[in-house]
């Protein structure tokens, strides 16, 4: 099945777009934001890392359409490892989308994609720039299991505005040229960012170019303090909108995912 | 030390511009260019890409400066045989360049830096899209031990041309945009494509606006039959060329790389 047709059946049978971030980030690594001791105690890092995501999608799993684990987290994890987290959100009715943004060519983002596809991973996120989204979309589609990709579209982060709105190709805006090609090259979804610079008018312009059904991934909300009526209004149907900290280092994570749950369900009820 | 000045004193000790990429793609990823199967049948997956890899900086390690390991064929390793990998490429004298393409941000992008300085690499490639190159190499050169971050610039691939190329950013192409950003946020280096679209002239701009120390990384000779004289001529001093499958996957690695070696210090000495 394909990643879009896959979101829309979860989207029924779970009623939440709520993207469980998983960020886990060790002791050792900086002061804020880290992974209880109770699990760096008992493991190396890598299964202190695997075995506080599990712990957070059990917590979780109810109020979540998704699980978004960062690569730059999971650093120096096996294969055997993304399998048992993959597995986990399976069981859970989870999607799994793997934030790795990949950016390579020809044969060395195909070799990525075979391990991608291995670990189980529903859709990965893919960074443009250099411009074979084409080449990459038809090698997740044409392979088995289907891989989506999610490509980022306009970051949030302020001088991300320099290559991605400022920047002028063929007379538009780099971030809606890149929009384009996600409708043309039938990509499964956008990236977009929820905060800063970017407004609501960008993200209607997005969902105009691209059609109705592409997922919208959207980080920003939660920590990051974006507006969630803002994205929910102007991004449509098809969005997932991811929070990360401020959920998974609350004291009560289930807690929390709940609030956010009820927050987003309460917006789009409402409209 | 910087990254530069370590590339430097290599430069003087070992008189080589080779770079060799080391790509390690499994018999039952793909049918062409894959690693031999004394290496396969006597390990898993992860184990097998590490041996191969270790044989083949044993077997080319006089003829290189540098080995530029691509994340794409690495997935799965954990940070103990990232390690080792280091480790041969050290003892050897070799520079350590992770091909891993970072764009990511914030404290997303710092624990990835976190475990890239773990894992004991001199320096990584940096995708500039998000547009936080400043932040980036910061991080990087503030903590202990020093990283080096080459940038992708200019890449060869067809399709780069649309947002590296032809997207305008004041008033210049993007790639000139990111050899400016280079030169001001002092990063270590640009990757830039030795073959298809990407002239002589492209590569004695970029230079122009670096200045004569970034080290250069420069794909796309061997199999993809870039023009070695071209790119030593108009990159300058401090490059170095990177030789992956047309070295690894031949018959005598040593030999080639030894042909490679002698070829370009030809085109250096009678310049």
């Amino acid at each position: 099945m394909n990643f879009i047709k896959k979101f829309e059946q979860r989207l029924i049978e779970k009623d939440t777009i709520l993207c469980v971030g998983l960020d886990p980030a060790l002791p050792k690594q900086r002061k804020k934001n880290t992974i209880p001791s109770k699990f760096v105690k008992k493991s190396e890092d890598s299964e202190a890392r695997l075995s506080f995501c599990l712990d957070i999608i059990d917590k979780t799993s109810d109020f979540c359409i998704a699980a978004k684990p960062n690569e730059q987290y999971l650093r120096g994890f096996t294969s055997q490892q993304h399998m048992k987290l993959t597995n986990s959100l399976r069981k859970e009715g989870l999607l799994s989308i793997y934030d790795c943004k990949l950016g390579d060519i020809r044969s060395t983002a195909e070799s990525a994609l075979y391990y991608f596809r291995k670990w189980g991973y529903d859709a990965i996120t893919f960074n443009p720039f250099p411009g074979n989204m084409e080449e990459v979309v038809k090698i997740s589609h044409e392979s088995e299991p289907y891989l989506g990709i999610i490509v980022l579209t306009l970051m949030s982060n302020p001088e991300a505005e320099k290559f991605m709105r400022y920047a002028i190709v063929k007379n538009k805006p780099v971030y809606l040229a890149v929009a384009e090609d996600v409708k043309k090259y039938n990509a499964d979804g956008c990236v977009v960012g929820a905060t800063g610079h970017v407004t609501q008018e960008d993200i209607r312009l997005i969902r105009k170019i691209t059609g109705n059904e592409k997922v919208f991934l959207i980080p920003g909300i939660g920590a990051q303090k974006g507006d969630p009526k803002k994205v929910i209004r102007a991004g449509g149907k098809n969005i997932m909108i991811n929070v990360g900290r401020d959920i998974i280092y609350s004291k009560n994570p289930k807690v929390k995912a709940e609030e956010y749950f009820k927050m987003f369900n309460k917006v789009r009820k409402a409209d």
